[in-house]
């Protein structure tokens, strides 16, 4: 791979999606010093378009439509949910609904798998999984008198699908994994784990957060039974927005909620005194939805369809191909050490580095206006975010964390870690 | 009462809260077509300030700060949250926290309840309460092997607390009431009540929706147990905008929320091995909050602190005594009956009426620039909001509600129900 400035520039030439940046505030800045931000897979950057999108919700439709407005936010969990499906997921109309925080709807879709697997008393996840996803996890077993299979899977490389396969058995009731780890960013192979699952009778429920909007997730192709994510990382919309969750059509019956809340009903409006599921996905939905903040994942969902998942992909392998190549040769020889798969195919759009004062070189790089974040043990995790990160964006980057480590300037920094995230 | 519309504008002249009027939009309007919105009590008008307050979290902050603005956003939950202790809730601070939906929080503040009173297996509710209230009671009723006791309330008239009396013993866990009734407006005695409750050993548990904002909510003074609340109505927070919960102080430590979420955790970006829930109020949080929606809501508690919740009880007494002295006196010879306490000191907000043509009403209302809501069964709710509804408001509402019907102009309406909200 040619390692020069100039090569990363003719890879921004010939970017299909260049066109994008310009959608994104602050993305388009070239000068020499410009912020050089690597963590839209924390929280994604502002699109252009989003305050126009959130001002006519709040001044027309809130200010002046005032409680008529519903007319239109009602169908808005399910309207962006098929966005979502058909653009972004591979999944079918009718099969995400937008909504609740991520934990929110994994706690819902686990305890509604729990229940339709009646007599198995094991959950499986990995002992990796970001902690929420964990947490829940061992929440719903202590609730249940269920026992939580933790299994390995390296935090470098990701899991191993034969070692998941040896904590099947018929006592599992449901298996959560995230198809791109949080850490390493390593990606599971959705397709066959989710037909080993099935096998042997369990349920299994991907968390996407760290995937959606970089990779491609066919869930209708995989056949996969349930799903959550997060929509503020690469789906960039915006702080703490809502989340979502993918039932497949074939067992929205088969499952209720836990949380019975009237947004769940079939007919909230009718206020009648039992409770009545809804047919479809929308018997997921709980309370009122933040309809400000959906508005705002409208904008970034619609963006990210527009581009196209499989672009984003391409370029998703290439930058951090690029990130890696010259990490290699920059950054390796003073001790960083590649803390993800190697192998593109098997990342997601993030890749971490190892390295003893990781803590030290993270403060240093934001110093620098990189963007990186820092992620236990002594991890510098770097997202460019396909949409909107050059290619010059990472060969500059790269080239402040080189300086950063030849200087030694990281040694200056405390290395007792602050509240971060 | 003087019922002229001369007497009316007096009353407006003297209005200690009138310079709060130009703080919401539209609400200055004083043309005689003008809009006239009495369904604060379902969605509360847009506070002008709300708009500069959000392109700020989106421009400034999210545009230009990134992932950086977390350090801001990280406290944000419990900093509205003491927000709404202090200024509108009589509680302390460290005693409230700001996000998810009123029906998630309820879910988890009741499933908290429950795992606090081990070997108690009854639930009480009444029979009128809100829907979702009443349908998350019964999910959590039969997901724990419990047993409901729904017990009568007058739908017009309230909950006699003599018979709530009634169906207390040694084996209720939790008892779940509203504070103001959400059809009738009729007003529980928070101090009685939560004592009665208590002598019973079982924990109450409060929804505020429809009283936060207009009537004193003491919760300190009252010393209840838990206490669950929405920001969408009188707290102007926005459409769906994340709701808040209570726990008093002293009973933190022995309850643990069912949804283990990183936002809940003692120290979330260790993201360590096993679930150590916060300290204090934050052991309530689940996942990451919608900060931009959030935003919103920290306008309208801090309009509502201004305002004081003493002075917004007084008005709201006298504007809707005004409705129903003007009721009685033009609509109730058309049959139109008064569905809510005749006695201001025992309503919230809002007034209700019953009329075999309440759907054709409200229609006829709406096309009239008349906002109220239909709610079955037959009635019609008015809910004037003390912040920002003038009395001349109140009394051109009636006066165009009593030419609707002295015109029998809603009799071209269809009866049919469409989908409401």
């Amino acid at each position: 791979m040619d390692l020069t400035r100039a090569a990363a520039e003719a890879l921004d030439d010939a970017d299909p999606l260049a066109g994008f940046r310009s959608r994104f505030a602050g993305a388009s800045d070239d000068g020499p010093d410009r912020l050089l931000y690597l963590d839209g897979n924390s929280l994604g950057r502002l699109p252009v378009a989003t305050s126009a999108a959130l001002a006519r919700v709040v001044e027309e439709q809130w200010g002046e439509g005032l409680v008529g407005s519903w007319a239109s936010w009602i169908g808005e969990a399910t309207r962006i949910g098929d966005v979502l499906a058909d653009g972004v997921l591979g999944a079918r109309p009718g099969e995400v609904l937008v909504g609740d925080s991520t934990s929110v709807n994994l706690y819902k879709l686990l305890m509604a798998g729990v229940d339709a697997r009646p007599g198995r008393d094991v959950l499986v996840c990995t002992a990796d999984d970001f902690p929420t996803d964990r947490y829940i996890v061992g929440g719903v077993a202590d609730s249940r008198g269920m026992t939580v299979r933790e299994i390995a899977a390296d935090i470098d490389e990701g899991l191993d699908p034969a070692v998941l396969a040896e904590a099947l058995d018929e006592r599992v009731a449901v298996v959560v994994l995230s198809h791109v780890a949080y850490r390493s960013g390593a990606l599971a192979d959705v397709v066959a784990i989710t037909r080993l699952v099935q096998a042997s009778g369990a349920l299994v429920l991907w968390d996407l957060s760290h995937s959606v909007g970089a990779v491609p997730v066919e869930l209708g192709a995989a056949g996969a039974d349930l799903a959550v994510g997060c929509t503020y990382k690469y789906l960039n919309g915006g702080p703490g927005a809502p989340a979502f969750l993918y039932v497949r059509r074939e067992l929205q019956d088969q499952l209720r909620s836990p949380i019975r809340g009237w947004f769940g009903h079939r007919d909230q409006f009718a206020m009648g005194p039992s409770y009545d599921p809804a047919a479809g996905i929308e018997r997921f939905g709980v309370g009122t939805p933040p309809v400000l903040a959906m508005a705002a994942v409208e904008v970034g969902a619609a963006l990210i369809a527009e581009a196209g998942v499989a672009r984003l992909a391409v370029k998703g392998r290439a930058v951090t191909d690029l990130m890696v190549a010259l990490a290699d040769e920059w950054l390796a020889p003073s001790g960083v050490a590649l803390a993800s798969p190697r192998q593109a195919g098997r990342r997601g759009s993030h890749v971490t580095f190892a390295h003893p004062a990781a803590w030290q070189l993270t403060q240093a790089l934001i110093d620098r206006r990189v963007v990186p974040d820092f992620r236990t043990p002594e991890r510098v995790r770097l997202g460019p975010a396909p949409l909107y990160t050059r290619f010059v964006d990472v060969w500059d980057a790269m080239d402040r964390f080189r300086t950063v480590l030849d200087e030694r300037a990281f040694e200056g920094y405390p290395a007792e870690r602050a509240r971060v995230t």
